[in-house]
Formats: structure tokens, sequence, C-alpha cells
């Protein structure tokens, strides 16, 4: 089968996968869900005809082992590259986000046609990456790199089950987690993402090397002000909370166009008390701020808190502040990047290096071993949305790329 | 009784009257609920105990008439001065809006200790100005200036009773709904009302005189953008509904601050999808627009429509604007206002004259009789809240400067 060909069956994989839901009509299969087991027993059924060792290990990721040259299937771990990425999805998902990067493993395998290298492929397909269940994400990761604590296993989904009741609810022994965990001197790990954005359709690029995952920090931002009649109430003794939230917004977005690579958004506001006729009494606000250099980030933040403290200060309104999450940036192994980066090209395509503003399985796995990763272009940059979409040719693109890749590993390691 | 006594007993009735309620523990009146009925036993006892006529009329009015020297109590209607305000509420209320205007109205009848004038004062207590309970307001001095037409009495609760059933259920005929209106000839309407704004408190004065109802413009904006992911897309990429939108707000206040007695407020934001990680793609807002001159009112929104779609176009937006209220300014009556004010300045407080940003019954009775309108200042401004409050002194302002306007009315009447 040519790249093209094989890129058409990934394609054709995944958007069969996506029927696996719990929802008739949409896609929407959280952690450990009975559509999971259906999508197992699939990709199974496929690694098994590659000569493929399969199990479903204690956190319910599927893994598939393709042996290295010379050492029996099911033989002890000897040098082994993962590639992998996760199978769980948002409610009302696409077909692409994370089953993409499981199946384009397997057809890397494919691709090999029944050629061994130097070292094992283990595939892997994460049991969960958004945290749509359990309200925590990357449980499967977490169960490679030996970081699925008890913490995360008493999580509760909205039924009162915790993660270890799921885990055994899906006939797996919770017991077993440790085993899970990735051996030591794992030669690295390559997942393949769909960029999630729009940054590839507009270089009009198939393909990026994603350099580092950005760091994160959100905020709940209030102002609190005094509500009034909209209609009895001159402007000069107005303390309005939307109208200073308003004037902060537009801050938010300011900094974000001036500072090189940062992104900031306000994506929820909520008014009180939301009526047309009453001047708003108090606004709370979200603030999601990412950048790849940590400084930047929390130098930005910074800013941002002392301007809602001048605006509130200007208007006689009390700004309060509170973080929910500060999430360092993740860098990427420099040299699986470069060997990325030279796959890309020898392949045809230009290697453009770009930052992941979205969080991935690859961030998590990188604590354990080198992680590499590409993203894909996909259509208008839409992505947890049925209309996701990826086109044939950058597949293909992907396949030729991670052959490349493969065949440069196994140069560097024969 | 001084004023000042009289004053106290006014707080008072107020505050007894705010226990007739659907809810236990707050303040609940909608037209004609149960402690309607309660209400008008209580005032109709007053009232019968002054001397005065009284009657429910068949929209639910509370209608009590002083007979005018030398004329038979039930006498046919003579020339006949009006006083009232309304007497239901909205949910959570105060104890004061509407309420006091109706009490207010017998202390006078009551402060002129038995003298009668050559002319009958009727005071009506409305059975609905806030428009709770049918989402139409004004149903009491529709009636009195006889415009309670069919499509009214065809509104429906949310149980599904029209106004006619709910005038049947309270034991009243529609049929006799023409009786409720006001004779030709009628020589005025008087109403006292707090001020729900914090105009006088902060000007240190008890009173004002009320010379036009604000004209009023509602409308719902929308900013439609693209969502995406706060992460992914960069900012020179987004298209972002709430970004443009938090500009536009900055600009209604701007709008608002620079013409002088406007007042412009944006009370209510939706922002789809309304999640912390992703941009949004649409932001719905109300406008309030108000002022006294309906050319100032309309230039205003007129800019600010054009604001909306020269935000939207620079930013890749489409702005769409639904409009909800045009409603005219009211200007009260020339004559009565200045009877009024000389009264005030007689009783010894500055006729402090200005607009109502709210609306009133004094603004529907406008369009049958002279209507006049004397503001009490109100704790904070605020009003519509449990805390609302007037001070006694300020009320006894209100009986000093009302026994004045009638000892007017009668040299100009006698």
């Amino acid at each position: 089968m040519t790249s093209i060909e094989l890129a058409a069956d990934v394609v054709q994989w995944c958007r069969r996968l996506a029927a696996c839901s719990e929802t008739p009509g949409e896609t929407r299969r959280p952690f450990l869900s009975p559509p999971m087991r259906e999508v197992h027993e699939a990709l199974a059924g496929w690694m098994r005809r590659l000569g493929m060792d399969v199990r479903i290990d204690a956190a319910g990721n599927l893994r598939g082992v393709y042996a290295a040259a010379g050492s029996a299937p099911g033989a002890a771990a000897g040098r082994r590259l993962f590639i992998g990425s996760h199978l769980d999805t948002v409610p009302n998902a696409g077909a692409f986000d994370g089953v993409l990067g499981v199946v384009l493993g397997i057809a890397l395998v494919e691709h090999l046609r029944g050629r061994r290298l130097p070292f094992a492929i283990e595939v892997v397909g994460f049991s969960d990456e958004e945290g749509v269940r359990f309200g925590v994400p990357f449980i499967g990761s977490r169960a490679l790199t030996g970081l699925l604590d008890d913490a995360v296993l008493a999580c509760r989904d909205l039924g009162g089950r915790t993660v270890e009741d799921a885990i055994r609810d899906f006939g797996l022994d919770p017991a077993r987690i440790p085993d899970a965990a990735a051996p030591d001197g794992s030669l690295g790990y390559l997942e393949f993402h769909i960029e999630q954005g729009p940054i590839l359709e507009n270089l009009n690029l198939p393909l990026a090397v994603v350099d580092a995952v950005a760091g994160q920090t959100r905020a709940d931002v209030w102002f609190t002000g005094q509500a009034g009649h909209a209609g009895t109430t001159p402007m000069t003794l107005r303390r309005d909370g939307l109208a200073g939230a308003a004037v902060w917004i537009a801050e938010v977005e300011r900094e974000a166009i001036h500072t090189s690579g940062l992104v900031a958004t306000v994506g929820r506001v909520a008014v009180e008390p939301g009526a047309a006729n009453v001047i708003p009494g108090r606004c709370e606000l979200s603030l999601d701020v990412r950048h790849a250099a940590d400084d930047v980030r929390t130098d930005a933040v910074g800013r941002l808190r002392r301007a809602a403290e001048d605006i509130a200060s200007r208007r006689g309104l009390a700004a309060a502040w509170q973080p929910r999450l500060e999430q360092p940036s993740v860098r990427l192994d420099a040299e699986l990047s470069s060997l990325l980066a030279r796959a890309l090209e020898t392949a045809g395509f230009r290697a453009h290096r770009m930052t992941s503003g979205a969080g991935h399985d690859a961030m998590i796995v990188a604590g354990r071993m080198p992680a590499g990763m590409v993203f894909l272009r996909c259509a208008g940059g839409i992505s947890h949305h049925p209309a996701e979409s990826v086109r044939e040719d950058d597949v293909a693109a992907a396949l030729e790329a991670g052959l490349g890749f493969l065949n440069a590993l196994e140069r560097s390691h024969g």
C-alpha cells in the first residue's frame, strides 16, 4: 500500500471509531465507558494482524508491542519507542482528536510491511486525556509515567464512582497499575495529533514539529460595584461592574496582541443581577493565559492583575482575583524534535516549529522519557466538534515523515 | 396631628402593608393576588373613617372619593382631583414603591381634618403598575384612562389565566371596566413616589418635582465571530465576539457620559459557548437608553448602532440589532408642575425639577388629564429591594407640600 492509500485507511478508521459512542448520533467516549471496549477490540484486531502483542493495562490503556528484530514476541522489554495518543473524547467530539495519533501509530507499523527494527515499537491508546468523566485529565499517560496516584484514583464521577471503581467495573485490576509504567531506558515517545488551531492552515503546511507545550494560568476575576436602576441612576453616580470588566477585557486583548506568542482569553462572563434595566452590580470573568516561556506568561498575568485593580479603583469598584490553575510550560525533547524536523524535510515538507497551546499526553510522558510531537493541519483549526477534519494527503505526509523518523532512529540505534 | 406625626403613621402603614404578600417573609403582591384584598380592606377602612366613599373598580383599583364642599357623599362626579399610585409590587419588594403614593394620598385627606375643598379628591390605588403577573404594565392606570383594551385583557399569566379571568377570579366584572374611566373634565392627577434613584440623596433634598418621564429605547445586540480553542488560536487569527462586545460596552458608557441627561446601560450579557478555554464565538447584550428628549435619545441610539457595526466590521465580526422597545418621553403638565414647585418652596424646600428615568402611572394618566408628580428621596437610591427606605421628615415634607398644593388649587378653583 502506498502512503496515500494507507492514509485513506487511517481516515476511514478514525471515522469508523467515531461511531463507538455513549450517545447515538454523536461521538462521546469518556474514560472506560462501554464504547471504549469496542474501540479496543477493533484496534487490537488490527494490531494482532500486524503481529503485535496486545494488552489492556490496568489503567485501561490499549497497548500493542511490535517486537524488535531478533526478539521473540512477548520477550522482556528491551529498547522501545512508544507511539501514541488518547482514545477518549469530549462530548459531541470529532473523529480525529486523539484517535488519529493511535491509528497513525498502528498504520506506521503496517507501513513497515513486516520489517523489524532494532528496537520495539509500542503503540499506546491512552484511556483518558480529556478528563471529562472525572474532571482530572491524563489518567492514561499518568499511568505510563508511574504518576497515577491514590488522589487521582479516589476522584469521583457524577455517578459517585471513583476512578478505581471504574477500573474494576471495566474488568481490570487497580493493583496492577504499577505494571502500566514504561520500563526504564525507553527510547522515547512520539505523538501525532491534530493541531486544534488555525496556524498550519494559515501557513499552508501539512505538518509541524512541536517544540514545547505552553504553560497556562487560569484565574477567575470579579468586578464588584453596586446594582442600580438603569433609568434613575445618572452616569456619574454609577458603579457598574460590567463597564469596568469591559475595559479590562479590552486590556487582556491588548496585552496579548503586544506580547509575542502570548494568547489570553476571557471565555466566560456572568453579570449580576443580569436584567436589561438594572445596572450590573457585579461581573465575574474567566481568564486563560498561555505562553511557551513561563516568565513571559507570569509577567503578563501580573500586569493584567494590576490592570484589574487599577480599573476597579478608578471606578469605585472592588476587584477580586482567584487563581484556578498554574501549569508550567513543558519543553519537548530537543534531539527527538530535531530528528522529526529532519524527517519532515526529507519527506519534502517545511519543518515548521511551534508551541502547542493545548495540553497533550506528550507533556506528561516528557517527565519520564524523551518526548516528541507532530501536529497535523486540521480544517479551519476546528476541534472538539463534529466538523473536525483532516486531509488524507496530510495524513500521508505524516506517514512518510514518521517512516523517515523510524529509519533515522534505526540508523542511530542500529 | 402634626405633619411629622402623620408622616410616622404613613411609614408605619407602608411597613404594615408590606406584610400582605404571596410569599411569607418577603413582599410580593402581583395584580389581584389574594394579599391585594387585605390591602384593599385595610386602606378602605381608613378611607371610610375619613368620610370617603370607597369602591373597587372593575380593573381592581381601590378608589376612595372625598366629596367636594356642599356635595352629598356619592353625588355625581363634579370637579375632581385624583391622587394615587400603585398597590402591586415586584417580587422581593420594598415597602414604599407605589404604596407610599396611595398612603400619602389618604394621609393628605386626613391632614385636611374634615375640611372640604371646592373639588372632590379621589385617591386611587392602582391594581398593577409593575406588570409582573402578565408581563404588561400599567393595567390599573390604563383602566382609569380608558385604555384597558381587549389585547391587554387577553394576556396570560404563567398559570394560563388571562387578565379577564383574573378580574373575574377576584369577584369583579370585566364588563364594568368602562366605569373605571375617569370622568371628562377631571382637574388632574397627582402622584407621590419614591425617586428610585440617588439624585435627591446626592443633592441633600427631600423632594423634587418631576417635569417629564424619560423616553426609552431597548434593543438586543449580538456580536458574532468564531469560537475557537483558547490555547491554539493566535491573537491575529481570532474573531472573538466578546472582545468586540467589550469595546462596544465602553462606547455605550462613553456616549452616555458625553450626552447630558442621557443614561445608557448594558445590563445583560451572554457569551457562547461560555467556557474558560474557548474563545467566545458570540456575545449577546441588552441595551437600555433613556432621555427626556426623544431626539437626543434616538440620535444617541443611532450612534451606538453605527458604533456596533464599525467595531464588528473592524474585527471580522457580524453585528446584529433587534429593537425591543421604543417608548417616547412624556411631559407632565406644566401648570400643575409649577403649582407643585411653588408649594414645595412655600413649605420651605428647594423645588428641584427632574426627569424620571423610570415609567410611572402618571405617564399613562397624563394622556387623559393634567398630571403632576413629586419624588421623595429614598435611602441609597435603592428600590425594588427590601432595603427600600424613606425618611419620616421627607414624608412630612411631602405632606406639607401636598397640603400647600391643595390650598393653592382651592384658591385657583374657588
